[in-house]
């Protein structure tokens, strides 16, 4: 959102005019009822077929007919009249003549009127042609039996399923695939349910280009209405996607007033500064009434609620919500604000999330007004459920790509500790989680590939980047099930095994070497700066970026500026920290640093030129008790797996021939 | 599936090839990979737009560009050096000049070249008139602050929410809304899916009639191509409904190679019966390779397994499953069978539902043989969480449309004790099933209506016929949360109370008034045999259907038999039971009986009717403990809401002036 066409009074003073979360979502409600537009909205009757898998039932359904409609044989047999076998044993066989006494029958068969039990065909012997087997066996004169039957034995009686006029299903509920099925034997080819709520979905922002579009810097790829069409399609809306919108406060007004001429909702994705939301504000201001302007919830501050007024008579009207332009504020304004509204309007149950407690992997400080949402990564470790939370960035939509899970500090509280329990609505079944592998330590980019492979073995990986140390920290505290390190020794240049006795003392583990690899400065295309060697970090000229404390890629550096009695003092950026490679690299590639250390392969991926220094040994360190479970199994797997060494191979600076070579197993 | 083109030989001794299920699954698998086609099928190319949701990625999604792609200002405010800040404290401000050392920057903004923070604007004074607010305040001389900022706060760093080249999402993955969000910010405008598998739908049977017919005796609703279908979609399939084809063995081999040529899969269903899948076997011997005929599992036992060989090489082969004509065996072997191929041709992992322990609420009998699926109610009492068989006749549609999971008794077992626990996969979440409300115990036709009205309140009834006797049974056992009763007491004409003291003694309850009722006889309509009173049921032309023992009605009947000195045994069709109202009622439609003792609701459902004798009151019996549980509250609320109680005195012979009522309260 550009700002050139705002009115400017009072720009450094305007705040947001939070409430609750809980009085916005009443007054969107109170709205609604006092517009009658808190209930379903109608029905269609559509022809009972595979689509009408996930409608809503619009009322409830109600049995036209029995089914079975008749007495139906179960078996392939003979009907009987049940009294006619009473006596029949092995060594007393009784005689039933076909016609009177018995008749041949399907399965699905109705009874004759006269019978009342079916004899299946493996318990009849047939009398004719001297007890044997003909090609008209069932219509043989006479059948022998020796045993008796119950009445209604092999029967499937009238009703037996569903009688007239029971209730089949209750209004609202989501039909599934029996359920069809269910209502068609009811006597059902065609079924009501309730009309799909339409949800114009407007982005506006002079600064929004459409996806794939070619980018220069200031452009925002405009996707939010991508994810948020996805959202209400999910809940059983009909999302429609207009096109972008400069900002334009007249373009918009005519814009939203045409939208809501079609639609049952309007949501006006205008940008997430406080500048932005002003403008969406004044929209709903002058084309209804504007109701909650900021809610104190996080992510999700700036949102607006309010309602458009079609003209024709006071109550003619349609709500309208503004939805903050970071991804994740967006994302999350649907889930709170506009998924109950759908729920209502479709006449169904609110999506209600299966809540878990698990165990907080770090500390959460969070300002003690708000509703606070965290994204979480869950994953069983041993036998704790745990909860890592991820960015909290309004603006890092990957945060929801690798959520398992929401966790909300309420307003009222300022924060969690590491270890509290903490309630996590479950984004994914306990079953998908149970197959998680928990990896945290030093970043490496041949995760990724791992955690490629492992998708394809029905497990995921989950991983965190916190540094080699960091890593052996987790797996010490029993949050990881493997931690990724190349902790080298000053003392006796060997790799990780000192560190873990130090950070892990007691705990038995396997150490398994995934790589060899090149670590070296990236630098920028074509080294303007003409950097060779760790001694010209100390040049003046030149920016350095630097891994945070803890990170193997840190401890290298630093043992070889002591080896050559350079001072960290005297590089400029030493303080200046990334937490992964690519981190490194992404600040060389935008000129905040000319120069980081770091692996041939986040150069490579950024384009950027990359001066190998030294080789090293990255490993995997796994405790004991998870090297030999079944949930890690598919990573071991991997370590021998041609196709996964072929890929890592590709990889610029990597050597595989170290690759599952066992260091160290207690 | 009539047999009259069937060979007949050999029809007495034929029997099903049972193979144990995981063999079954494995020869499937194994002819699979022989032709080649235990893979994933292929991809396709979508636009990324909302119906990509759901697809499959086809390949793992690499990032094309870093996002954001440039250092973003993450506030409305001024682009500073972090450097110039240093020192400005509250006491102590410092002034910069805009310009060259601060410039306005809206969320979003990239950063100049030059600067490393940003100061957000309610952070900085305009020293401009007088230090006055003015309407061109981005453009102020000078701005005051009064802290000084870290470098990069308040900065979106080029990749801090994705770094060019890393993994996005693996292959596999099946596409959420914030997927899309993310893929796009990675670049893409489309993206490669699993192609989705085709699958044939072909029913055959002379004896089947479209859903929606005119019904005769005999005829079958076809409607398991409907639920197979939406089970196919459901998994990510494309299904194709062919029309019914009647019992011709060249037509359906005709039908069935057609279909073969355009389809990955072909799911013949053809009648249930010995008879009607012997003939599909032939089929598939004729056109390809049978590869299983007949599989140790229940429902489900008539499973056939094969493929058709296209004719132009060896491999050219199309897998086809003979599907069993039972509903509820039909959509199991789905299940079983068909959605491991969907799956693994989408490249997707396998449906996995989440399983519980639950404690079996009644004896299971099993065959050892067979792997035996249970469908069940599941629900929590208390503490407890039950499950509680439902019908097990793989007929019974309703059975599915009901279930909330379902339970494996496995080969090897003989069955299972009432109070054993088992493991139940959940067909809904636990925060559904916490919002059950079990109800057992005598039938009424409120509960319908009550089914009904508590879906609007976010609870679930469900409710299980086993008579009052039997519901109090279960309430002492913590095996439901309300049981319907309606038992005299002969020695003083009151209702329920002495039984629950005898049935449930030490159980504190409430017990509360829903209906007053007339009981009387249902009869033909028109009354042909003349039936007037409870003497008449002495007549030997009278055919009577009773209730089951323990039944309130039961206990009414022979109270009155007792009263008018009546025997039992001059009663024919007295041992004769049905489990419920309209059971009865059917059971006299049908001309199975020509008279039951029941409730009028139930004669007029029929069409039948009526000739009331009694009226009496059929009341709630709900523990004290559930009675101000928070999940029965709606229930409660039931009871004194006017449309409910509409609804209700709108079925014939319903008193409602009691409904409510406190008849007991410990």
């Amino acid at each position: 959102m550009t700002s050139h066409q705002l009115p400017l009074l009072n720009r450094m003073s305007v705040y947001l005019h939070d409430i609750p979360l809980s009085q916005a979502q009443a007054r969107l409600r109170e709205a609604l009822q006092e517009s009658n537009l808190w209930r379903t909205l109608g029905a269609e009757e559509i022809r009972l077929d595979e689509n009408a898998l996930g409608r809503v039932a619009a009322e409830p359904i109600w049995a036209e007919i029995s089914s079975p409609h008749y007495h139906a044989s179960a078996m392939d047999g003979f009907a009987v009249r049940a009294v006619d076998t009473v006596g029949a044993q092995p060594s007393a066989p009784v005689m039933l003549y076909t016609g009177p006494q018995a008749q041949y029958v399907d399965t699905g068969d109705p009874l004759p009127e006269w019978a009342n039990a079916v004899i299946p065909i493996e318990n009849v012997e047939s009398l004719d042609e001297n007890d044997q087997i003909t090609k008209e066996i069932r219509k043989p004169k006479s059948i022998r039996i020796r045993a008796s039957v119950a009445p209604w034995a092999h029967v499937r009686p009238l009703g037996e399923d569903i009688v007239a006029t029971q209730l089949v299903l209750p209004a609202g509920h989501i039909l599934k695939p029996a359920d069809l099925g269910a209502i068609a034997a009811a006597g059902h080819q065609t079924i009501r349910v309730a009309r799909k709520p339409k949800v114009a979905i407007l982005p506006t922002g002079t600064e929004l280009v459409p996806i794939g579009s070619k980018l220069k810097a200031g452009d925002i790829l405009e996707y939010n209405s991508l994810v948020l069409a996805a959202q209400i399609k999910q809940m059983g809306g009909e999302p429609t996607r207009y096109p972008i919108t400069v900002d334009d406060f007249d373009l918009i007004c005519e814009q939203v007033a045409e939208a809501a001429k079609t639609h049952d909702l309007v949501l006006l994705n205008a940008g997430s500064s406080a500048g932005a939301e002003d403008f969406s504000s004044r929209v709903v201001e002058k084309l209804g009434t504007l109701l909650v302007h900021g809610v104190a919830v996080r992510p999700g501050h700036p949102v607006i609620l309010g309602t458009i007024n079609l003209g024709h008579q006071t109550m003619d009207n349609v709500p309208i919500i503004g939805v903050p332009g970071y991804p994740v504020s967006a994302a999350l304004t649907i889930d709170i604000f506009v998924e109950p509204v759908i729920a209502k309007w479709l006449g169904r149950r609110p999506l209600e999330l299966p809540t878990e407690t698990a165990i907080l992997t770090r500390k959460l400080v969070s300002p003690a007004g708000d509703d606070d949402f965290v994204r979480v990564v869950v994953g069983k470790v041993g036998q704790k459920l745990l909860a890592a939370p991820l960015s909290r960035g309004a603006g890092v939509i990957t945060s929801l790509v690798q959520a398992d899970g929401l966790a909300l500090i309420p307003s009222g509280t300022q924060g969690m500790e590491a270890g509290e329990e903490i309630q996590v609505r479950l984004y994914r079944s306990k079953v998908e989680i149970e197959k998680t592998i928990l990896a945290i330590g030093s970043h490496d980019l041949t995760l990724d590939l791992i955690a490629q492979f492992l998708a394809e073995h029905d497990r995921r990986l989950a991983s965190a980047n916190v540094g080699s140390q960091g890593g052996l920290v987790a797996l010490r505290r029993g949050e990881a099930h493997v931690a990724g390190s190349h902790l080298l020794d000053p003392q006796n240049g060997e790799y990780n095994i000192s560190y873990i006795r130090q950070y892990m003392p007691d705990i038995p583990v396997k150490v398994v070497a995934l790589v060899g690899r090149d670590q070296g400065l990236i630098v920028k295309k074509g080294n303007p700066k003409g950097i060779q060697t760790l001694k010209d970090l100390t040049n003046p000229k030149v920016q350095f970026v630097n891994r945070q404390r803890g990170a193997g890629t840190r401890v290298l550096l630093d043992y070889h500026l002591n080896l050559m009695t350079i001072s960290s003092d005297s590089i400029a950026g030493y303080n200046q920290e990334e937490y992964t490679h690519l981190g490194v690299a992404a600040a060389v590639a935008s000129g905040r640093a000319d120069c980081g250390l770091g692996v041939a392969a986040a150069a490579q991926a950024l384009d950027l030129d990359f001066i190998p220094l030294f080789q090293e040994r990255y490993d995997l360190v796994i405790p004991k008790q998870f090297a030999e479970d079944d949930l890690l199994a598919p990573l071991f797997d991997l370590l021998v797996d041609v196709r996964f060494r072929e890929s890592v191979s590709k990889l610029k600076g990597y050597d595989v021939s170290v690759m599952g070579n066992v260091i160290l197993e207690d």
